[in-house]
């Protein structure tokens, strides 16, 4: 046990999720000492405001580790590949947010809401944040399962921009602008993609459209950000046979990921039961009536922290599966927020002894 | 059998569905004698052009249908409603593109490529084009049902904004005019709500948003959208039991319904299979090459006739399941082509006894 409050490094405090991060730690307080904010050597000397102080930009390097507590990564895969085992050796936990380390065995996967227990299993000193996909949908189905037993999810998405960071939100805006600027486009094909520039880091434009593709190539078509689905939500809910099938694609929508999941339990659950219960989950809020025009929209469930959820139906052809539509902030709940969750818990550790 | 070419009335020639339904009519020859095109009183007199042919509006009346073999509605359910009945008692075949009639068990549901033979079986007189969505996966579901035998679907549907007909569209040109000015919009709650303006025919915002719903409230929570889709399917498949859920999605697209399907089969079905199967199936594309960056997007897609299919994937747990994503011009096959089919389906027997 310690007097001191532990102090705490973000390493990418100048992308996408390391800004929504600053946000989320300033309602924070006597959780951290000293914050250290890192990012590349081209962000060096600039200063960010955390806390209502600003703070100067570091260049990534082993000595900003030294007398860290927790470093938090949102940066790339590659960097945290290479950069969270230093952060550890320097005497940091890593809390990670990129896909770098997921999978591994022996780096557990967390989300508070559903295995906050796991953040103590870290023999490599690593714990990993989930995919902000997951992260959308998982504390609802962990609510669901702990109650009804999970067995299969069918899940479709409509992800935001922001998924693809910085870059992904600025293409998406400029597309909008471009489209907007002529009435008749949308009618032919091909002439949203002749119109909407510069694709960015899309396979195809963006505005007016939806994209069903998201990540890199894996085997029999599957693209890595459905196998994400796939494999962190068998890991985060312990079910290592859990039946997945996910469909991702990108729509014009700034920040926040939306779902449609189909899940079938082992039991019939009515919905609701499943409206009960995800009433009174943590970190969920229920918003289904639809005759009065209540549902969550990712227009309306940006910038907030639970994961929405509504359109919640039992399925006419089977007691135990549910219809239902999910929104989460890809920035909050989805990355930064997860992390700052998991930081706090390993936080706790250390000044609780 | 008859030397003079079938007249044909459209009913609703002003509307979205109707304007498209004179382009498909203009590549069409020697199917039609006369085309009368017919709409509500506050059209009558204005001048539209079919077959490179100015053609007076005239107002809906007893009299209209007088001499004409077929005649289409592209109206809303409650004019259908009335009026196909009266064109049907001047002597016409109605072919309906509303949802008056779909589910009346002496209407048949048809969809050329899947149940042709159901034209000739219509004691009403009266033969029904199906909804949009169910149309946009109908030909690809009926083709891999009949080799596989089709048992359940799971459905997700990213439907354009015309599906709301032309305020639909309109609405969703304003709004995205609107959010374009204002590059910050989209990660606050509500701004983009404040910016859109008037929702037109949608509960929310759909310019930078995605709005899960589409229809009126059925029971238990399901729009009648996602009920079509179930019950339409259920008819033009002859299969009464089909397990069916779909939750329907608007998109900010002006035009072409895309669907997420998870589709399960009586019997094993490798992704090659498929994409061999469709590949071959009238009024179907298959696209599907993610490494080259090919699948089916809305805006690449629209102003097409045939249903596109990509992403298609065997599921990783169940070998009787398929993944696939599926794109169709909602207003062409997803409701004037269809009907247009259906038309000169009984155009044939006309002409040729
Ligand atoms: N966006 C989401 O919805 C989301 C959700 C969950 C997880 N994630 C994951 O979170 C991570 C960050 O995503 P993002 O969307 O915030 O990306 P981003 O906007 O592109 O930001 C990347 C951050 O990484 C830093 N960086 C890049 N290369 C670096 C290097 N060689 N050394 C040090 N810092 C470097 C950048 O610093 P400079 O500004 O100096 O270049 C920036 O701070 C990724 O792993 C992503 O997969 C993202
Ligand atoms: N949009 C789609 O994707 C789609 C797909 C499949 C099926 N449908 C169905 O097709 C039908 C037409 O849809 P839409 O999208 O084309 O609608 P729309 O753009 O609103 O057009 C409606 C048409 O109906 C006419 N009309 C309205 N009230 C009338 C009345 N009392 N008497 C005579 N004509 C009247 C209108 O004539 P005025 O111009 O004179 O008002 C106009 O031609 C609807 O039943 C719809 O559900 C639509």
């Amino acid at each position: 046990m310690s007097n001191r409050l532990p102090t705490l490094a973000i390493v990418g405090a100048t992308g996408a999720v390391g800004s929504v991060m600053l946000d989320i730690l300033s309602t924070r307080e006597n959780v951290w000492g000293e914050i250290r904010l890192v990012a590349s050597p081209r962000s060096a000397g600039k200063r960010l405001t955390v806390r209502g102080t600003e703070v100067e930009v570091q260049a990534l390097a082993p000595e900003v580790f030294d007398g860290v507590d927790v470093a938090m990564f949102d940066v790339p895969d590659s960097v945290s590949a290479e950069w969270a085992p230093v952060a550890v050796e320097r005497g940091a936990v890593a809390v990670d947010n990129s896909g770098a380390f997921r999978m591994e065995p022996d780096v557990p996967l967390v989300v508070p809401e559903v295995n906050r227990a796991q953040v103590r299993n870290r023999p490599r000193g690593i714990i990993s944040n989930p995919n902000c996909t997951t992260l959308s949908m998982i504390v609802a189905m962990g609510a669901l399962h702990a109650r009804f037993g999970l067995e299969q999810l069918v899940v479709s998405s409509y992800q935001a921009a922001s998924g693809s960071g910085q870059e992904g939100i600025d293409t998406l805006r400029d597309q909008t602008e471009k489209v907007a600027a002529d009435r008749t486009l949308g009618e032919r094909a091909g002439d949203v993609r002749a119109a909407a520039g510069d694709l960015g880091p899309f396979p195809a434009p963006l505005a007016l459209n939806v994209v069903p593709w998201a990540g890199s190539l894996k085997d029999d078509g599957w693209s890595s950000e459905e196998l994400k689905v796939r494999n962190e939500s068998r890991k985060i809910l312990g079910l290592p046979g859990l039946s997945v099938s996910a469909t991702c694609v990108r729509v014009p929508v700034v920040t926040t990921h939306a779902l449609a999941v189909h899940a079938t339990f082992s039991q019939e659950v009515t919905a609701d039961a499943a409206r009960q219960l995800l009433g009174a989950a943590p970190g969920v809020t229920v918003q289904d009536d639809p005759a009065a025009g209540e549902f969550p929209t990712p227009a309306d469930v940006v910038g907030t922290d639970p994961t929405w959820v509504g359109r919640i139906r039992q399925a006419l052809d089977d007691p135990r599966s549910l219809d239902l539509f999910l929104c989460g902030d890809n920035l909050r709940k989805g990355a930064a927020l997860n992390t700052a969750q998991i930081a706090e818990v390993v936080a706790e550790e250390h000044t609780t002894g």
